[in-house]
C-alpha cells in the first residue's frame, strides 16, 4: 500500500482514533469524507459514537451536524444515528438508522443537489465548519493527500475546516494511484471547467491541506464495499429493454451518434439493470459522465463497452471492489470532486443522457425522487437534478408499480416534486417508453397513461384525467385539487391506491 | 434608419405582407423572433391572422404552432390567438388572449426553461421547423441581417427552418448598431461560453441566414414598446427594502462583494420595484447578467449605478425605448440569443443574483411560478429556473396576499411546482426576508411562516405546521395529504383562503 505516512509532520500526529474523536468538540460541525459507502472515515465517528453512547443521558455532549460527498456506512452514519447523535444531516443519506432518525423527527437533514453542496458551503451558507474528518490512502513526504475510493467534497472539508482529523487506511489498493483529479472552481467568476470528454484531467492528482491545521492522524486497515444489487429481474430487464430500445430509435433518426453520448446512471436496482441491459445491447464505445461507478458500470469497463469513465465515487460491492483493487483502471477511470462530476457546466457541454430512478411521476411529467406521501424522506434527491436539467435527454425509470401492485408509479399528482414538467424528457416503466418531449401537459398525461401505467391503475388515471378536463379551473394542466392527492389518501387509509 | 435591404438578392423578394401570409403552409411550424414584446415581426402574422379570421370555418385552414423566444405583442400572439389559430404554442406566453385560450383548453402550451429552447429545437426534440418570420432592422450588402430589440432564438430558427421570411422594420433605431453579440453552441461537446464579466463580446453583430431559404422580404414602419408599469407603490418598496437590507447584510458578512455580483431580475411590479429601490440604495457599479432590460434596469444604467447590462431583450416601454433609441448605449448593453443570456455556464461562472416574482412559496419553500389553483396558466416558468437554479443566491418575491387579501402567496403545499426545496436560498414578501439557507424543511417553515406569511394567515400556517409534525406520515417535510391543498379548494368554493 502506498505512502504510508511519510511526511514526519504527520508521522508525529498519529494517535488512536478514540482520542482523536475527543477533538472533536461537543455540538461540532463535522465535513468528514465518502460518498455512496466509499472513502469514508470508518473509525473516528465510530469511536465519538460510541462515546457518545456509553455517556449517561445528563452527561451527553450536543449532538453533531454531519457533512459528507453523500451516504456513508453503518460505521458513520449508522453509529452515530444509533446514539441519536447526529443533530443536522447534509447533503445525502442512505442509512436506515439515520433515515428513521429524521423520519422520526429526531434529526434534521437538508438534502441538496451534490453539484451545489461545495459552492454553498464555500460561500458560508451552511455556516462554519469546525472539523473535516477524511479518509486517506496515505501522506506523501511532502504532506499531500493520497485519496481513496471517493473524492466528494473532500477538497472543500479540507479548505474550510478549522481542524482536520486524517484517517489512513492501509486496506486501500495501490492501484487507485493515478485514478484522481482534484479540480474546483472557487470566487466569482469561477475558472471554467475545461474538461471536452469525460476523460479529460484537468486537476491535481492528490488532496491538499495546510498541515498546521491538521490535529490527528489515525491509522487504519479498514475494508470497505457495498452489499450487492441482486441480478437484475425480469421486470428489471423489461425496464432495460425500453430504455435501450428508445436510444436505438434516437440513433436511427439521428439524434443520437452510433456511440450514443456520455451516459450517467443513478443508483438503484432499475439503473443498475439498465446498465446490464447494456451488456447484451447494440452500443460499443460507449463513454460515462456519471456520478459513481457501480457494478453494472465496471463490468462495461471490463467488457470495453465503455472506453472511460468520469465519477466522483467507486460504489462497488465488495467483491468488484476486490477486482477493482486488483486492475488497472487509470486510463479508463477518472475520479473527481463532486462539484465536477456533476457540474452543470460540464453536464450540458458533454450532452450527458441522464438515466435516474424515482419513486413516482404524475400524468404531466412531475417527478418524486426521494418522499414517500410527500413527508418521509427515502434518500434524497443526489445528483439526479443535477443530470436531468441539463443533459441531452433525461429519462426516468421505475416499475410502474411497488408493495406487490398496492401503489403505482404513476399518479394524478406526485406527493412531493423533485424535478418539475420542464426537466422530464422520457418516462420509463415495464409497460413501455413515454416519450414527452415536445408535447402540452395534457398531451403528455395520454401519453404516460397509455405507454408507462399499470393496466391495474389505467381505467383510474384516464377517469381522473378526463374529469379533470371537463371539471378543472384551467385547461392547462387540468387538476382536481380535492382528488389530486386522494390516490395517496387511499394508500394511506387502505393499504392500497386501488379503488 | 441602418441598412434598409441592401443585398440585392433580398430586394428582389420585397412582397406584401399579405402576399408572405400566403407563404406559410396550413398547419406550419412557424419560428417567430420576438422576446418580451421586443423584437417580434408585427405584419406577416397579424396579416395570416387576418386571412384565417375571413375564412370560412369549413374552409378554414389548419391552425399553426408558433415558437418565439418568450413573449410578443398583440399584433402577433393576440392576433393569431383572436381567430383560435394557434395550436401549440411555446416557449412562454404572456398575452390575454392566448391565456385564455390555452386555460380554455383551445390551444395547447409548452412552457420551457427559456435557455433549453434553443438546443431542444436544435436535437429535434420539438419537431421539423417550417418557416422563420424574423423581424430585423435591416440587411446589409452581404446579406447580414441586423438583429433589432430582441434576439431570443432567432439565429436558431434561421438555422433550423426549411423558409424563412423577413420583415425589414425601419422604425428601429440605428442607435441598435453594435449591442449584438450573436453566439450559439451547437453540438457534442458543445463550445465552452467564453464570458467571464457580463460584458464580454464573443460573437457576431448580426445574425445569418442562407439567402435562398428567404421566400420573401416584407418591409414595416412598426413601432414597438410595451406598456409602462405603474410606479412601485408602498408594498413593492417595502419588498425592496428588505431585499436591499438583505444584501446589505450579506455585503457586511464577506458574502458578497460591495459591488454585489451580476443581477437577474424577473419581470412585473415587484421586481421592477426592486430595481427602483437600487437606483435609492448604496450600492454602486453594480452589473447585471440578466434577460430583459427592463424600465428599472434602463433607469440604473442611465444613474451609472449599473456599469454594463447582459440581456437577450429590451422589455422597454414606449417612452423608455424611444429615450433609449436616443441614446448610445454600446458600451453598456449587450443582446445576446437566450440560449446564453440564461446560460447554466455563464450564470454559475459569474454567481449571479436571481430575483424573481412568484405567484406562491410553500412553508417549505417549494415554489409556484407559473399556475393558478395547480391547472390554470399565468405566463410561464420563463428563464426564472435558469437563474434560480445556478445563481449565486436564489430569491424569490411577492406580496405576502393577493386578491384583496382573500389569497395568501404563503400556503401549506403549494398546487404547482417550478421551482423546488433545493433552488430557493430566500424569500420575501412585505412582511420580511425568510433566509432557508442552510435550513432543514422543518426549520424552513418556522422561518417562512415568522418573517413572510401575512398576519392573517400566519395563526393557520402554525396550527397545519404543528398538526402536520404531530400527524404526518413521516418527520422530514410534514404533511396531510388530506388538508395540503384545502387553501386552494376553500379558495375555489367561497372566494377566500380565509378559514
Amino acid at each position: 500500500m502506498t505512502d504510508g505516512i511519510a511526511d514526519p509532520r504527520y508521522a508525529r500526529k498519529v494517535c488512536s482514533a478514540q482520542h482523536a474523536a475527543t477533538l472533536i468538540g461537543d455540538g461540532a460541525t463535522v465535513g468528514a469524507s465518502g460518498f455512496t459507502g466509499a472513502g469514508h472515515p470508518k473509525a473516528v465517528l465510530a469511536a465519538l459514537a460510541d462515546r457518545m453512547g456509553r455517556a449517561a443521558p445528563r452527561e451527553r455532549a450536543p449532538r453533531v451536524e454531519v457533512w459528507t460527498g453523500a451516504g456513508t456506512g453503518p460505521d458513520l452514519d449508522g453509529a452515530l444515528a444509533a446514539v441519536d447523535g447526529i443533530a443536522l444531516r447534509l447533503p445525502y443519506q442512505s442509512d436506515p438508522v439515520e433515515r428513521a432518525a429524521i423520519n422520526a423527527g429526531r434529526s434534521e437533514y437538508l438534502d441538496l443537489h451534490i453539484s451545489r453542496v461545495a459552492p454553498m458551503a464555500r460561500r458560508g451558507f451552511l455556516g462554519p465548519l469546525d472539523v473535516a474528518v477524511i479518509e486517506v490512502a496515505g501522506i506523501d513526504e511532502a504532506g499531500e493527500l493520497l485519496p481513496t475510493t471517493s473524492i466528494g467534497n473532500n477538497q472543500t472539508w479540507l479548505d474550510l475546516a478549522d481542524r482536520v482529523i486524517l484517517e489512513v487506511n492501509s486496506w486501500h489498493s495501490e492501484n487507485l494511484r493515478g485514478l484522481h483529479d482534484i479540480y474546483c472552481a472557487p470566487g466569482f467568476p469561477a475558472p471554467d471547467i475545461p474538461i471536452r470528454s469525460p476523460g479529460d484531467r484537468i486537476g491535481a492528482p492528490r488532496l491538499r491541506c495546510a498541515a498546521d491545521k491538521v490535529v490527528a492522524v489515525v491509522a487504519t486497515h479498514a475494508p470497505e464495499g457495498n452489499d450487492a444489487f441482486a441480478p437484475p429481474d425480469a421486470l428489471s430487464r423489461r425496464i432495460a429493454g425500453h430504455v435501450l430500445d428508445f436510444l436505438s430509435v434516437e440513433v436511427a433518426a439521428g439524434r443520437l451518434p452510433a456511440g450514443l453520448l456520455p451516459l450517467q446512471s443513478g443508483v438503484g436496482n432499475v439503473a443498475n439493470g439498465v446498465l446490464a441491459g447494456l451488456a447484451d445491447g447494440p452500443f460499443e464505445n460507449l463513454t460515462a459522465y456519471t456520478e459513481v461507478i457501480s457494478d453494472g458500470m465496471l463490468a462495461l469497463l471490463d467488457a470495453g463497452l465503455v472506453t472511460v469513465a468520469s465519477a466522483t465515487a467507486l460504489a462497488l460491492s465488495a467483491r468488484a471492489l476486490t477486482a477493482f483493487n486488483s486492475g488497472d483502471y487509470r486510463d479508463r477511470v477518472v475520479l473527481r470532486p463532486a462539484e465536477i462530476s456533476n457540474h452543470p457546466e460540464v453536464v450540458r457541454r458533454l450532452g450527458v443522457i441522464a438515466v435516474n430512478s424515482m419513486i413516482e411521476a404524475d400524468i404531466y411529467g412531475n417527478v418524486n425522487s426521494s418522499h414517500v406521501l410527500g413527508s418521509r424522506i427515502m434518500n434524497g434527491i443526489g445528483g439526479s437534478g443535477d443530470f436531468a436539467r441539463h443533459g441531452h435527454l433525461s429519462m426516468f425509470v421505475s416499475p410502474s408499480t411497488a408493495r406487490h401492485g398496492t401503489v403505482s408509479t404513476l399518479v394524478p399528482m406526485v406527493s412531493h416534486v423533485d424535478h418539475t414538467e420542464h426537466d422530464v424528457d422520457v418516462v420509463v416503466t415495464e409497460q413501455g417508453v413515454a416519450d414527452l418531449r415536445g408535447l402540452s401537459p395534457k398531451q403528455r398525461a395520454g401519453r404516460i397513461i397509455d405507454c408507462c401505467a399499470h393496466p391495474d391503475y389505467r381505467p383510474a388515471l384516464t377517469e381522473y384525467f378526463q374529469r379533470a378536463v371537463r371539471e378543472s379551473p384551467g385547461g392547462h394542466t387540468p387538476h382536481l385539487l380535492a382528488d389530486a392527492l386522494s390516490w395517496h389518501r387511499r394508500y394511506q387509509d387502505s393499504g392500497t391506491m386501488l379503488g
